[in-house]
């Protein structure tokens, strides 16, 4: 068993790429862009570049013994393909097999939601913990199951999915075609898509200002520096998505009567007022059995939670 | 390790028993009320008693190696106490161990719900399945899930709470005392309860009719009869039953991704316009990936799930 790994989170945008030792201590970073639409072929090639250059900075003579690496999209537990993965053009790329050939050392895969969660897991917000839920709120809402100590895949790998949970029936469109769903309430992007709604129909102004009067440029956390400032608006914003947050764990504590969950995101950052009233509205939607022994908490390795899942896989398949 | 085992399905009106032999065949029932306004101690010795009367008719010389046992409200894994069952008046009761103690044979207890899936799982729709979920619909809803092969508990024994997720934020009140459960809306009581203001507010003559003239006796089956014979407001009500439970099941495949859903519980026998309804929904809301390996089939076992359940339990623990 070889003293170093590599972890990779393949992103829509960004290949981040690190070289860990055997306690998950990280030795280098790489980050380059994704280019997915150069085709799957040089997106391949580019993420093996970036294994021997975390390798090479390493230091002379390091070789790894296992590469792990997070795709945003779900892995086919049965076939080990990327059945779709929608960001980078995907659908049925072998990446594990070809990433093996190339590199020569077994490579794991997992979807990124799910190893965000591995991370979080054992080297972040979770450690020692048993029953878990991670939960991303960024530009969508995502999330990993750590239930009975693994991460649980279900039958094809789609496990986790909480971003589409029904909050409210009427409630606004999501980019899935459906109507209410959590994501569409409550992710930076929906916060985002509310506050400009406010700004085409002549309001929104205060959170206009901070976008600097450009309407393109608003987002969860323009929306929470106005609401910072005192603006109504915004804070009515925030503390609607908080709601819907609220209401989307509470019914995920009661299925699963996690220990824990954690927090992370990009829009986790859009402050104290969205956390409350998550926390607040979780009190009063869940079961008091569910809430008995159960804490929330942020994430606590911010941009590489997916990254450290990577690595913590690698480690196990050494 | 001995070939008889007994199970027990406890519930709050009555104590259902059984001898069954290693392959889970079943050799003599019985059910007696419960009583469990003599108190706990009553109520053990009346088991005690169920299960030596199944040993006894079962022929001369039946010794159990095992009992497994299903009771209603969940047992922390931790402790291995009743933490809560409100329907017998418990708290804190050691069930396991009195009953240990008395019969002199190793016994099993889990929540009746968690055993139901386990009977469906091991004995009836579910056989050979890795990720199913149990779900009963009744005068409320509960249910039990099978993850990775497995009855998954939570942290305090308090998972697979599916009644109590929120559909509708805005809807009628539930007897957890939040709206819009999942409970409130679709449980037979939610049905009976809505056919019941109708005719309080002069209307629902058609149920009223099937109910023999007295709105007490309105259930859940009075509504799918009165819709059987084409009456608009029975099938409204059934039609939006159906409706709140396919979402609640497209929330629960989005999370866990199972390969298959049972439904069980006297409510599910209101129709075909009930199970068409949910999976018409079900198929709107749950994403692609969710629906692709995914069953939905009738409970196998009807009233038997958690007594097979408590079989199965206690066949593992011998």
């Amino acid at each position: 068993m070889g003293k170093y790994v590599a972890g990779v989170d393949l992103g829509g945008t960004k290949i981040y790429t690190a070289l860990a030792d055997d306690s998950g201590r990280l030795l280098a970073e790489t980050i380059v862009a994704t280019g997915a639409g150069d085709g799957g072929e040089a997106v391949v090639r580019r993420i093996a570049a970036t294994v021997a250059e975390v390798c090479a900075s390493g230091g002379s003579g390091v070789d790894i013994s296992a590469l792990g690496i997070g795709v945003p999209g779900p892995i086919n537990p049965a076939t080990g393909l990327v059945d779709q993965a929608p960001n980078l053009g995907w659908r049925n790329v072998p990446v594990k097999e070809i990433l093996q050939q190339t590199l020569g050392v077994p490579v794991l895969a997992d979807n990124d939601a799910n190893l965000a969660a591995l991370g979080e897991h054992r080297f972040g917000a979770g450690a020692g913990v048993r029953n878990m839920v991670y939960v991303t709120v960024s530009t969508g809402i995502g999330g990993g199951l750590i239930l009975d100590g693994k991460i649980y895949h279900g039958v094809s790998g789609a496990a986790g999915e909480l971003g589409h949970m029904v909050i409210d029936p009427l409630g606004p469109l999501c980019s899935c075609g459906r109507r209410g769903c959590l994501e569409a309430l409550a992710s930076g992007t929906a916060m985002a898509n509310r506050a400009r709604e406010l700004v085409a129909a002549g309001c929104g102004q205060a959170i206009l200002h901070k976008a600097g009067g450009r309407a393109e440029n608003i987002d969860a956390l323009t929306v929470a520096a106005a609401a910072a400032g005192g603006d109504g608006e915004a804070i009515d914003i925030l503390k609607d998505a908080g709601k819907a947050l609220g209401m989307g764990l509470a019914n995920l504590v009661n299925l699963l009567n996690p220990a824990l969950v954690v927090l992370g995101g990009g829009a986790m950052n859009a402050g104290r007022l969205l956390w409350e009233t998550m926390e607040q509205e979780l009190k009063v939607r869940a079961l008091a059995a569910a809430l008995e022994n159960l804490r929330v908490v942020p994430a606590a390795l911010g941009k590489r939670s997916g990254l450290m899942g990577a690595v913590a896989l690698a480690l196990r398949g050494r």
